[in-house]
Order: C-alpha cells, then sequence, then structure tokens
C-alpha cells in the first residue's frame, strides 16, 4: 500500500485512509462469509493513479473503485454479495489519465 | 509480498526468492518499455495459494502463473509482449487447493 513520510506534499493512499480501508474490508468479508470463498481484501503495492486513491482493482472483474473511503466499504460488500457493482465508485476511463481525472480525496492524516 | 520469520517451517514467497522475482519482472518490463504503458509488477500481500508460491496474479487476463522464479522472468516479459502466456507457468485448478496442489518450490533461504 503506497504510503509516503509525513509531510510530502503529494500525500499518499495511506494518508487519505487506505490503512483503515483495507482493514474494514477484510473484516467485513469476514464477517459476511466471503472471506476466503467468495473474495480477498488484498494489498497491492502502488497502482498509478494515485489522483485517484485509495483505489480497489476488482479482480477478475476488471475494474477499478477508485477514491474509497471506509464508509463506502459495507456497500462494496453488499454489491460483492449481490454480484453487482458499485457503478458511483467506478473510475472512468477519464480518471487513468491525471490532466483528465477528477479531483483527489482530501489528505486526511500525514503519512 | 509474504514474508515469515527465519526458520517457520512452511516457509514464505519471499523465502522462496519473490523479492528478487518481483524485482527482475520490473526491471525487466521497464526495460522492454513495457513498464507504465502495457504492464506494472506490483507486490500483493499473501493470495493464498502459498503452495505454490511465488504466484503472479495476471490481470486482466485473469490466471494466475505459479512456483515462479527469477529465471522465468525473461519468458513472461516476452510472452507480454507478444500477447501470449506461458502456457508451463499457468496454475491449473487443482493447484488452487492445498490438497490437490502439485509440491511446493524448495526454501531457498530462511525468511
Amino acid at each position: 500500500m503506497n504510503q509516503r513520510p509525513d509531510g510530502v506534499a503529494k500525500g499518499s493512499c495511506a494518508a487519505r485512509g487506505a490503512v483503515e480501508l483495507h482493514a474494514a474490508l477484510k473484516e467485513q468479508l469476514k464477517d459476511t462469509g466471503l472471506a476466503r470463498v467468495e473474495a480477498r481484501a488484498c494489498t497491492a503495492s502502488c497502482l498509478d493513479v494515485c489522483w485517484a486513491g485509495p483505489v480497489i482493482a476488482v479482480e477478475p472483474d476488471g475494474h477499478f473503485y477508485g477514491r474509497v473511503t471506509a464508509a463506502d466499504v459495507p456497500e462494496i460488500v453488499a454489491s460483492l454479495r449481490a454480484g453487482t457493482r458499485v457503478e458511483r465508485l467506478v473510475l472512468p476511463p477519464r480518471d487513468f489519465d491525471e490532466q483528465t481525472a477528477g479531483p483527489a480525496l482530501p489528505v486526511v492524516r500525514g503519512g
């Protein structure tokens, strides 16, 4: 998971809540019985869409959720159970290019 | 990337060469101009197929390479360029279950 030293202007996914996001996703997948059997919450090194981070690459479905916060996790888990996706979080093509992407999430802590 | 303390009987992907594997893949993707534009070598937390590790989840293609060593990297990079896959490394369904999987790679160092 991308982390940078405190105070770096660019921030990082960790500074935008990725650590808590991963923990929440992992816990709620476990609570709903999806963990291991149906879905696994893995961390990854930088996926190179910093401006839209934290992102979740949903595989094998092949889409990215972007600007995800821990508050989105219940909806993500429910959609995994239902076999649907959370359309409002799916990154459109323009968000894979920093020049055309929408605004980044605010940095919520130093790291 | 999965790592365990030195001497743990189960070993780990790191103990089976995953660190060097990732470095070789990243470097050779860069050398061939595939990095950023066509392919990105990301690390991930444990993908839950320990017995077949190190593994590479090839996305969005949707297959796993298993028991991969740094020696396999040139062939992997060449196949990415060619739009093919390295069949001998693709994990068959039986390798996703520890009870039916083939033998693990030997541990090459403690960690």
